[in-house]
């Protein structure tokens, strides 16, 4: 993407975000411990390269955290009493309008029922295979005993497990059975990895824009994020070269089909250089393949390129069978699989629960599967054109038409700020996804992303035009003042 | 409990064990970084007041690890490109028959259909309310769409939530709508408390013995570990003030009724003294709550005394209902659960499916729990009384006989060490829970934990004789070598 221009607001936001985040690491290692004195003001400026004015603000933003106490006269002190709970946000309260990467996942999963959500992230009931579905429950109703009560195995009901093996050798991945493990769900299985692969203070690279949540993951995981511009064939290259060489993040995470938000796809150029740069700098990448069945085509994939070496493939079935039934899976390498299963055995008591995999490998095996995908893609192809053509009168465009899946990654017109804009949607009971909640360098102000699934009602267009006249009469009023 | 004298191999075992803890967790807090060399053999045994030959074992073991890796002629250096994974057993391969706190979950979770499974931690499947659970499934077939495909809001089903607030309420527990989130397992609400509250090397207080997984999610968690002997009244309290005031544990981590393995409850006195040494020294407590609506008449509890004020309650469905469907809940302070519920949105994309909470809503709301839990009240009193009677000739004898549960910690004879005795049975199908995976301290060689409702099938006691028989004439012979 292009428009990289970080206004001076933004700039100064950004430089006080990387004062606590030096500070936060600090405090997280342990080499700032309850009762120590933080840096003087004047020295840390000279240290991280900022403006005295800059290491105020951030300790001022600590100390409300509650993580530093200033005392009267002599500078900043760590909190005694072992650390605060971790603060994963800034917001006081859930109800709080702070539009950062929790806003989107709070206000789709708690929306109203009927509430309109053209910002989330899933498919509308009627679009999932609802008959599959209740031929599942009724098979589960008459399924062993030992299905409906017992724990299962640590990697999960091995019949699904065989069902995703198939899967994957018809996608050209050859994955042997050690190397695959079920999980509660597909964000689960990025934990896990986090987990297992992390520790606080690792650099952690991302695409810009990417899925908001990696970034409330990564953040839950202290790890430095740092992020690279996505191009309509991928991560920009030379940007990625850099940063790889430069910072050595111990990981890349992103999507390579149908990226998240953008729709764009990974050209097989791009995922040998990526694979290329993550070789030569020993960094490992994270595929989160959630959107694969959307793809009319296949296309280029790391790990297949890889052969699970340096690549862990993840997904889950919530896009296109079910998201209240959870569960999610990661291939990789068998003696991280080892590792992983462990990590899921301390933390969960083992996989996803037997009545969740049993009902996904009935419905992934009874033969509509095939069938349910292909209605889907001709179903989103339509709302894709459809959408994109009422969002057009409004001045909103998509950045590329993607080649499936339900997003449209949009440009707004110029004088909307897609932030203020969801905040005066959610007011009207309209669920928006703001560019920025994708964006870790906070460069997508301009952008929106749409679930054209869930933006077909006639009033999502209305409800946006409003907001938006609204914005602009407020804007005005508020420049007049 | 009595019986604490440790064995020269375990007190050795023991020793290398917190030599190599003490290593993990410099290497945690990067206060040893790669590259770095390690403290001298001669110099770090001092340290650690051990011998030599103890940190060259312990060293040694960090090196297979991969953590650590030794340069001739000039000592032990900490591995270059980031740290290795996270290592959370000894074992290189769960084939391996090391008996840690893994190998129950293990064992147990992978077993074969029809396995006996006297150790592992859950009722059959013929105990559990089957009829309930088909109804309920029956029930989802014709369910709202939304139930079968979306996410659920954040803090699961509102329904399930009203269920359990009524309940605790009867058991004189007053809790508000904003102090419960449901968690996708009970697993899990302790792990998202973990994540919030605790910073690796920070310390954590549990009983000797207590629930063997406990002890694998702290060292996830790569926490510092206390323990404290149980007594058949609650922890032994004089040990629990010292301990308390001394290290100043940041959580203490229990089951107040029927607690996991003894079966022993918290009397009235031990509560109230638990809870002031926690007040004084600022310490939280989490009450696993588990096994409550298994106790014939309710015991004390923490989070009744304290009003979730320092205490926090967890629990799930798992023993009564379904290991199957996977739920969980957290009751707590009101601010804790708004951070809660945004940990869990960051690293499970929110709490358990709808199709868990509706299913057990239904089985919940339908009437039948209470016969159901009089009825294996009813079986469990008699299952322990049976059980134990057939162990006697064993010389297997209960610690105690608890009022209620499927538990009985017992003490085997002098001769016969439980960690042996568990990997011969494990060859012959039978899943042990030998003593030990439950002893932070290694203390309880000698004691197993028995599942009343996996012990009554005759072949239990047959092959725990046999296994007795080979160990003692394999010792004998041993002894002749």
């Amino acid at each position: 993407m292009d428009g990289h221009t970080i206004s001076k607001d933004e700039d100064g936001a950004t430089r006080t975000a990387v004062v606590m985040a030096a500070i936060r690491s600090r405090l997280a290692a342990r080499t700032l411990a309850p009762g120590d004195r933080l840096p003087s003001i004047r020295r840390f400026a000279a240290t991280m390269k900022v403006s005295p004015s800059t290491v105020v603000e951030a300790y001022d933003r600590l100390a409300a955290e509650g993580l530093i106490r200033a005392r009267q006269g002599s500078g900043f002190y760590v909190t005694g009493g072992g650390l605060p709970p971790l603060a994963l946000t800034q917001a006081a309260s859930p109800q709080e309008l702070v539009v950062d990467p929790f806003w989107v996942s709070r206000q789709s999963l708690d929306a109203e029922p009927g509430a309109l959500k053209p910002g989330c992230g899933w498919l509308p009931a009627d679009w999932m295979p609802d008959e599959a579905l209740r031929r599942g429950f009724r098979a589960l109703a008459r399924a062993d005993g030992a299905i409906l009560t017992d724990y299962g195995g640590t990697r999960g009901a091995s019949v699904l497990r065989r069902l995703l093996l198939g899967r994957f050798a018809e996608a050209g991945l050859a994955v042997s059975a050690e190397q695959l493990t079920l999980t509660g769900s597909g964000t689960q299985a990025l934990d896990l990895i986090c987990r297992f692969l992390l520790r606080p203070g690792d650099a952690v690279l991302v695409d810009d824009p990417c899925y908001f949540n990696f970034q409330a993951l990564l953040r839950a995981h202290q790890v430095r994020i740092l992020s690279v511009p996505y191009t309509p064939s991928g991560p920009d290259i030379a940007a990625f070269e850099a940063v790889v060489a430069a910072e050595r993040p111990r990981l890349y995470l992103t999507n390579s089909g149908l990226h998240n938000p953008t729709g764009a796809s990974l050209s097989p150029q791009a995922a040998y250089r990526v694979l290329s740069a993550a070789t030569a700098n020993d960094m490992i990448i994270v595929e989160d393949d959630i959107f694969a069945d959307f793809e009319p085509e296949p296309s280029a994939r790391l790990a297949a390129l890889d052969g699970l070496e340096r690549v862990i493939r993840i997904g889950s079935f919530s896009k296109t069978l079910s998201a209240a039934v959870r569960c999610g899976y990661i291939a990789a390498r068998a003696d991280w699989i080892d590792g992983l299963v462990d990590l899921q055995v301390a933390t969960s008591f083992g996989g996803p629960g037997p009545v969740s995999t049993e009902l996904l490998a009935g419905v992934l095996a009874g033969g509509s599967y095939r069938k349910h995908m292909e209605e889907l893609h001709r179903r989103l192809a339509q709302a894709r054109r459809e959408v994109a053509a009422r969002l057009e009168p409004l001045g909103i465009r998509p950045w590329l038409m993607p080649r499936g899946g339900f997003y449209l990654w949009c440009r707004l017109p110029e004088d909307v700020d897609s932030a203020e804009l969801a905040r005066l949607a959610v007011m009207q009971g309209v669920v928006l996804a703001p560019g920025n909640v994708f964006s870790v360098a906070q460069m997508a102000g301009n952008f929106m992303r749409f679930n054209v699934a869930q933006s077909r009602d006639p009033r999502v267009i209305e409800e946006l035009g409003q907001a938006m006249a609204a914005m602009r009469q407020q804007g005005g009023a508020a420049a007049h003042d």
